[in-house]
């Protein structure tokens, strides 16, 4: 979480005048995105009320080519009533602009906050929209394929290598085996759409119990719907460090998407295996940005040991996990 | 410049309870300040209407007991006309409250950028906004001491070592000579106020070519009038490495604080012996900066020949570089 950029007053105030959006009344760099930087801008606004955006500077990990593919997604999902920032668009129609060789996009700012210790009415309200989002997104009509696959986590799990692995916990290499069984038994036959895939409280923004924002879709990519459901399941359902489950949290997770959308039999079925394939893919991720950040950095590691626990829960607990009710 | 703590959604939203601004909209940790987290917070405002503030968390160098005077002088100036944030005092009328074992303010948000590359019109307006700061300070009532004059920066640069510091760069050592003759040639008899000591073109925002905010005061503190304004003439006139000085924009912040506030002849004469008193101090400190971080630190050192070149710069020109006209 950083401003990787600096971007000088004066530049600012002439990529704004490529907008309709008035003139620059204020910027402050804001903490937010491990990929990006990201400002908190303001304008005079079109009606000389004042409007504000995030600007967003793409640095490192968005391919340029996924660029569209994003920033229509969130056209499209707002156009179609979800609770996500649209782009703003310039005066000829583009949805990104390119500075100093850097893509740079203008997004709605939406309201809200972020929460901490979600109560049951809003984790209701965070399945609700996860589902609005996946019917909004099957009329999408662009696709991009997962990356971070059950297959890539293993892939990226042996990349680290054993020994790395047991110098971060003795328990992670077991985790190469596991990820083998995920792989044999993933289904491949439930239904499909644009995810968000990475919706942890973080990239949600609340009012009260309402969801007012998703936000930060840029792992988005095609995946079954029941498995964006797990992600979200595993991402906050548990205490931090993946010691303690929330069964409440998690029955007013999927209440709240069931409201929406209904779970078929086969996609309730697969929920235990899912959530380890979610689960897993932030053990590996983690592990491997573990092993290339030096251990005084000053960039926080996170413990991939975290997932690894809500992995082995999932294992252990399988459907009753997923179960109506306290 | 960064959020040095994460603060639980609803840990800010009772602190903000706190106060008669509505309810928390939202919160985004904005990458400003050197010695302190900030979030820039939106609530529904007391009408109903949504307003703006900086929640300020004092992180580390700033002493508890001087909290009062930062606070109390930002209400003092903003009382007085000065486009200085007010502080926003809480249901009890407190100025700070304390969380987690840290001070927190809540400051009223003003619009503005901070331009890298000031034009004459705006270095005109920055002059005037000091001198009307200084003149406002006068009825202050509170002072507070510089603790890093030309006699503690002789000192930090003796502490460093004539070693450590030809390593940063083999001219740095001859600046410990060049130190103690500044304090020798110290005036000790200039009008004096509470000056702002820090004014870089960072802790001023501008809409066009009008000031909208001097902020961050928190290195305040009762010096000579005319030493404040040699700081902002050292910190707005240079090239970054301080290698090319811009006269048109020294001369304007000097026309602009004499339309508030005439030099008398003794500060127009001091004015290069204060200007390298500025310099020394910044060089100085970044000086023990750099020693104090490790080379492969993910902080960026800020460099002190900087605003070495800067006073030898005043040395050589002498009160030619304050001269009015190009």
């Amino acid at each position: 979480m950083a401003v990787y950029t600096h971007l000088a007053a004066e530049d600012l105030a002439a990529l704004i005048a490529a907008y309709d959006v008035g003139d620059l009344v204020s910027a402050k760099g804001i903490a937010e995105g491990v990929s990006n930087s990201n400002w908190l801008i303001e304008t005079t606004g079109k009606q000389g009320r004042g409007e504000r955006f995030i600007l967003t500077m793409y640095e490192r990990r968005i391919e340029l080519e996924d660029l569209p593919f994003f920033l229509d997604l969130l056209d499209h999902l707002a156009a179609h009533g979800c609770p996500v920032p649209r782009t703003i668009h310039d005066r000829s129609g583009a949805s990104f602009r390119m500075l100093d060789g850097k893509a740079v996009a203008l997004i709605e700012f939406l309201p809200g906050i972020s929460v901490d210790h979600p109560t049951a009415a809003q984790a209701f309200s965070v399945g609700a929209a996860l589902a609005q989002m996946h019917l909004a997104s099957l009329h999408f009509g662009q696709s991009r394929p997962n990356t971070l696959d059950v297959a890539a986590s293993l892939q990226t799990l042996k990349s680290c290598g054993e020994e790395p692995l047991a110098q971060i916990d003795p328990a992670l290499p077991d985790y190469i085996g596991k990820a083998a069984e995920l792989c044999d038994q993933w289904p491949s036959d439930l239904p499909r759409t644009v995810c968000h895939t990475d919706l942890f409280p973080d990239n949600i923004l609340m009012l009260g119990d309402k969801v007012s924002a998703l936000i930060d879709f840029y792992f988005a990519c095609e995946d079954s719907m029941a498995y964006d459901l797990a992600v979200t399941h595993a991402s906050w359902c548990f205490s931090k460090q993946g010691t303690s489950f929330d069964h409440a949290i998690g029955s007013a997770i999927i209440a709240g998407y069931e409201s929406q959308r209904s779970l078929s039999d086969e996609e309730r079925a697969a929920l235990p295996v899912l959530a380890q394939g979610a689960c897993l893919r932030f053990v590996a991720s983690r592990a491997e940005d573990w092993i290339s950040t030096p251990a005084d950095a000053l960039v926080t590691r996170k413990d991939p040991m975290d997932f690894a626990r809500r992995l082995d829960f999932y294992r252990s607990e399988g459907v009753s996990a997923f179960a109506a009710g306290e």
